[in-house]
């Protein structure tokens, strides 16, 4: 089938990899800073070079790259090609054409998806979600995404903006999210709530050795470094994972009783603390369904890293688009 | 494509009309009760006597009746024809080969579906779902109960015993449910839930014509009654749908940003109510909903009434059995 390049649009950084079609490998990949602070047109021509590059530095022929998918950490319209909002870019990217905007200067098919809807692809494909038929991925990032495997096929309705998992209300009189309603489960499991819990269990002169681990220092206090102290046998870094678990839990056990997936993918940055954060998980789950089969569901991490987003995007244009 | 039956099992009475799969009428129709404390045995032969006596009466002849469909109020196993555990039916109901026992004696193609899934088929085919490609059903009575279709799909998954859309947990600690969890849709929405709104306000002696509506016997507080006070201006009434119905719009909320219908239908006796319960529900879901789309998604009442499941799972058969 070829070589097809994904590009993960980040807060940060863009980057693009040049992905084997076959195996899901990542041949050759470069990163760039985005600088979104310059505005879409210009953050659009980095793109573009960006791809241009990519291709000439691998050493594989133009023409075996059969099209490019970008994945967009923001709410877009998929079937039109147009990004809507991007609440962690600087700039406007209302309607922005970004699809043919990149089509048209490199004369490739393009296709545009969520970040964590191409995570859960990518995961789908080749990753921990491979042979379920549906599947359900959370990326427990900055933000709490989600995704879809539905019958086999990616979960796109209401032009792609659906299957945002971290915005189901796990508690109606919850936390304020970002998103405006209250008690989203990214209110509870994203990495700056989890952050927070730490950063108060230090304020509050609870006995735990995160304070020390960074120097009393809170602006240095992230999941890692609570990961580490839970690792290290701390209680209060334990408890802390337990929570956040917990509310993870009871936002699977709605996507078990609604949906059913045979397999939940926990992925993202925070999901690199394992068993931590799986256990409570599972255990919430075990508690709390009894109306939906449950025997055989797995709740797993993913297993693609941070390259999921760009395998899931390049395989997903490389089934669709052209 | 001729004639199906549609059975409904419920806890009072046995129903079953003979559907033409042309237009979605029914035909003809039986009820007697289930006498469901007379163990499932029994309740079996009188299904049979009771599908006999339907095709016998109906002025059909028995060559043109195609399948019999099942609606049962419970958790099955689909794809094993088992019932699992039907909580408001007495008797033992664990594993009993409820399909093939009638399959066999009527030497007719059998199917059983939930009787949520059953109504949620129904509305999808002839009723107030018709035409969306994806869309999800609750049904509001003594339990909530729930259905989706996705892709033009009835949604099966874990053996038919997901989309179990009452389920789902709006507060994780809430008021404990029939289901063992803490505050599903179902301890907030069903018609219990309702009516203990209604008793409470008369015990706390509030303005309200609800009491003197029922002579002050709070036996005779029913969804109905309070529907009544609320269309006559009452103002408690009218705060208890609006309370009820920011529930169910919670718990819409948290299905628009998961799955993503273009129609969500209310079912079951409470849906009765309409706007003075939609209203809210609507509302509830214009303030929460801001990462998916919503612009065009319909938030209606049932269309089919009390015939919904018979209609539903006699269409299922006529499309998947035999």
């Amino acid at each position: 089938m070829g070589f097809f390049i994904g590009c993960d649009l980040g807060g940060t950084n863009l980057r693009a990899g040049l992905v084997d079609s076959d195996t899901g490998e990542v041949a050759y990949q470069v990163s760039v800073p985005t600088l979104a602070r310059e505005g879409h047109t210009l953050v659009m021509q980095r793109m573009v070079a960006l791809f241009r590059q990519v291709i000439a530095e691998s050493g594989i022929e133009a023409a075996q790259v059969g099209g490019i998918g970008i994945g967009v950490p923001g709410v877009l319209d998929v079937e039109q090609g147009l990004t809507l909002f991007l609440p962690n870019l600087p700039g406007t990217w209302r309607n922005v054409a970004l699809r043919d905007t990149i089509s048209r200067a490199l004369n490739l098919p393009v296709s545009l998806l969520n970040d964590a809807r191409s995570i859960t692809f990518g995961e789908w494909k080749f990753g921990a979600g491979k042979g379920a038929a549906t599947m359900a991925c959370l990326t427990l990032g900055t933000g709490v995404g989600g995704g879809l495997v539905i019958n086999n096929q990616l979960h796109l309705e209401r032009g792609g903006t659906a299957a945002e998992l971290g915005h189901q209300s796990i508690d109606f009189n919850g936390p304020r999210c970002g998103c405006g309603a209250r008690g989203c489960l990214e209110a509870y499991a994203s990495a700056p709530a989890l952050t927070a819990l730490g950063v108060k269990a230090v304020i509050q002169g609870l006995t735990t050795r995160i304070g020390a681990m960074v120097d009393y220092d809170l602006n240095k206090i992230t999941p890692k470094v609570i990961s580490q102290a839970a690792h290290e046998g701390d209680e209060i870094a334990m408890e802390i994972f337990n929570e956040v678990g917990f509310a993870i839990g009871v936002a699977v056990s709605n996507i078990l009783v609604t949906v059913g997936p045979s397999k939940v993918v926990l992925a993202g940055g925070m999901a690199k603390a394992g068993d931590l954060l799986l256990e409570p998980v599972r255990k919430t789950v075990k508690e709390r369904v009894s109306v939906t089969k449950i025997e055989g569901v797995e709740i797993v991490q993913a297993a693609l890293g941070n390259n999921a987003g760009v395998i899931g995007v390049a395989m997903w244009t490389c089934e669709h688009a052209g």
